[in-house]
């Protein structure tokens, strides 16, 4: 084997459990079983798939012999001898204890288990780097797109300023439906169930909490420090209606759910999920359906922007069989790779801290002195306008003698602009709720 | 240092000599001067810049201490120590032979040298295994953008189908200068030098040299096997006029110079570099300016894209860095990546056998029976025909009683294509030659 010439002692053979046979572990397990030849070559070993634990091992499993299943994945992980465990169940328990014991018993693991790395990350990189043994989890963040080797490694000797990302294909498809074909936010929901781009239940991806899973793994790479999905301000895209993206089409924009890490001035981490405008102009106005696009903003390497399907069964499970290629090939060479550093350990900003750039709609009085009392307001908070926009509210909701004012901010501060939106909708001339949108990519 | 407590015999300080103190390499020094502890930390283990070969060492350069200036690669290479060395002269000599001289000695290299690795990478790559020494060439395509690790890791379980990029930024500049600002060939060509984006001798990139070198490391990558760069079919953009970019444009299309690497149908690899149409809609049309861009299709991962600066020094040098980085990672653990693999060992399909679509245009004699005659022609050597469109020729070139006809193909057979086109020349119904363009991304 032409990689292996130096490794005489090296095992020829890794044994490899499977957890979880749903969409991606089935694609896993096959790829497994069908290229096993091409695996070996490019690992440098023979991959033996020794088990799979699924939910009920009586169903059978097209192309998975029934003798590989089992029921009890804590027995596969205990008793297997497994070299290689592959986590793909999905969700903290049992998943947490499956990982953790795995790695006791000195096994490396790969998982795609985004929600469980944002939440417990911690305690799991430790328990890898004390055991020395590999945890990949390139499949985790945006499928098949490359993004957690590119800045574990490729970015690692630049400085990562900025990173923004569309990671949740669910919810960039019903944003894509409201812009494209003008759909309510619930038809677009209800699209995206039918064609099995939303689950039955939605939450997870509709109120942002697998965006800010996500966004907690980024920023923790990204900036070499512990970042939680509890340290992750979250807004989902519930709230967006067919009014807001038509006043940002006007603007030349479109809404996107973003999971944003940044560094700021004092050197924090601010990171956040929420709905957001970007220019049509920008690279991740361009990402339609369910894609998924990263764009990163480094000291030296300039703006770099990823793409690609960031879900489904086939793409996440070439990222998994990436990752078990690569964590087989370190076995073999008996080494991991560096763990997790937390070097930099920096803290998360507040939101209320954050400073970015605002879009502000609301209804006003028509009359004399309103639009000076409305600027002024803003001013005694701080807060600069870019641009103003005055003009009369859509037929089908005029309250008589009154007009929509849309206002884009400079930067400014996230405490300075809510504190605005509160003192607005206090005064008289403010019809209703002021709306507000953050302005990305400008 | 939290990443290496269980190597407690790991060396603390590795040497790196660097070769080459051009914008790249004035880049790279410095960084390792000014972000010491900052790159330790990302290591695990100090790096001290033992030396940097350059051209003149009496001209002093701002941030780099002159006693570590040297104008003795060679000497520097063979008794400096060092344990990596970074290559950034460029060209073949001296490169060549410093490369496998730092590898002899038990160097790990890093280089950005896309030239020396299409042409020795086999030599190079096999003194580098026999050694037990890594080499990383992350720098060598598309600057900063990703795209050496993610082939060689990330999708490594995966079966590339296609690789499609717009892989040299100065020939990028030229042709969306001649698209957006209709300027012509010699125009674009002496503005883009102007302004830094070609060299004074502009061959290399304008005559696809360049790309084609990057062709063959994507292809060898991509594919597990030797492709150097006289495997890679190559034609620049230097015969690019601006009527092609107008048919072109008519078409809903803009002309890229793309390096390709493809697998057809006979397990063969396709490579080259040509200019080819490319739909507006296409991602890789929207790269502008001397941007990078790598579209690549697998069979599980889908359509990924990577975008971002391709050449320049500051995104040079982060590619480097990181590379740097990895490498000395790797040394601390006395391990090497897995060799360059070419296991599968595919060869490499001749042009006259690719198959892709073709766009053709030429002037016909205006009379009944010509488009039906031109069609038969192409039936008869086996081209058919998706979509024609016959119109008058521009005012300021128009013979009397001649049309345009434009014509797209099927899929069709380079040999196919080119004895269409030479038959053609000889019939008596089309005046002077035949204009192609082949056209990709559909």
């Amino acid at each position: 084997m032409v990689n292996e010439t130096n490794e005489v002692d090296a095992p020829r053979v890794l044994r490899v459990a499977l957890l979880g046979c749903g969409t991606v572990g089935a694609q896993v397990a096959r790829t497994m079983l069908t290229q096993r030849e091409d695996l070996a070559a490019k690992s440098g070993c023979e991959l033996d798939l020794v088990g799979v634990a699924v939910h009920d091992a009586g169903r059978p499993r097209p192309g998975i012999p029934d003798e590989l299943l089992t029921d009890d994945p804590e027995a596969l992980v205990a008793d297997g001898g497994a070299d290689i465990v592959i986590e793909l169940i999905g969700g903290i328990d049992p998943p947490r204890r499956l990982v953790l014991s795995a790695i006791d018993r000195g096994a490396s693991v790969v998982t795609a288990n985004k929600a469980l790395l944002a939440k417990h990350g911690e305690e799991i990189y430790a328990a890898a780097e004390r055991e020395g043994v590999d945890i990949y989890y390139e499949a985790a963040v945006a499928g098949a797109i490359p993004i957690v080797r590119p800045l574990r490694e490729s970015l690692v000797g630049d400085q990562i300023l900025t990173i923004m990302g569309i990671v949740n294909g669910t919810t960039n498809y019903i944003l894509d439906k409201m812009t494209t074909e003008h759909q309510d936010f619930a038809t677009a929901l209800a699209t995206a169930q039918r064609l099995g781009f939303a689950e039955a239940d939605p939450t997870a991806d509709i109120e942002g909490f697998d965006a800010a899973s996500k966004a907690a793994i980024l920023a923790s790479l990204a900036y070499h420090s512990t970042v939680r999905i509890d340290d992750v301000y979250r807004e989902g895209i519930t709230g967006v209606t067919s009014e807001d993206i038509e006043a940002a089409e006007s603007m030349g924009c479109v809404i996107r759910l973003l999971a944003i890490a940044r560094l700021d001035e004092a050197g924090r981490i601010e990171v956040r999920v929420h709905p957001a405008t970007v220019a049509r102009e920008h690279p991740l106005a361009m990402v339609q359906g369910a894609n998924n696009a990263i764009f990163v903003e480094a000291a030296n390497a300039g703006r770099l922007m990823f793409m690609g399907p960031g879900a489904g069964g086939s793409p996440t499970a070439s990222a998994v069989t990436g990752d078990l290629v690569t964590v087989a090939r370190n076995r073999l060479r008996g080494v991991e790779n560096p763990a997790h550093s937390v070097y930099q350990g920096l803290p998360v900003a507040p939101m209320s801290e954050t400073r970015t750039r605002y879009h502000l709609r609301f209804q006003v009085v028509d009359q004399p002195g309103v639009l000076a009392a409305a600027a002024g307001l803003l001013a005694g908070n701080r807060v600069s306008i870019h641009s103003v926009h005055q003009h009369a509210p859509r037929a089908d909701d005029r309250p008589t003698g009154t007009a929509v004012l849309s206002m884009v901010t400079h930067l400014a501060r996230e405490a300075d602009v809510m504190a605005c939106i509160a003192e607005l909708e206090r005064t008289g001339y403010v019809h209703g709720q002021v709306r507000f949108m953050r302005a990305e990519g400008l």
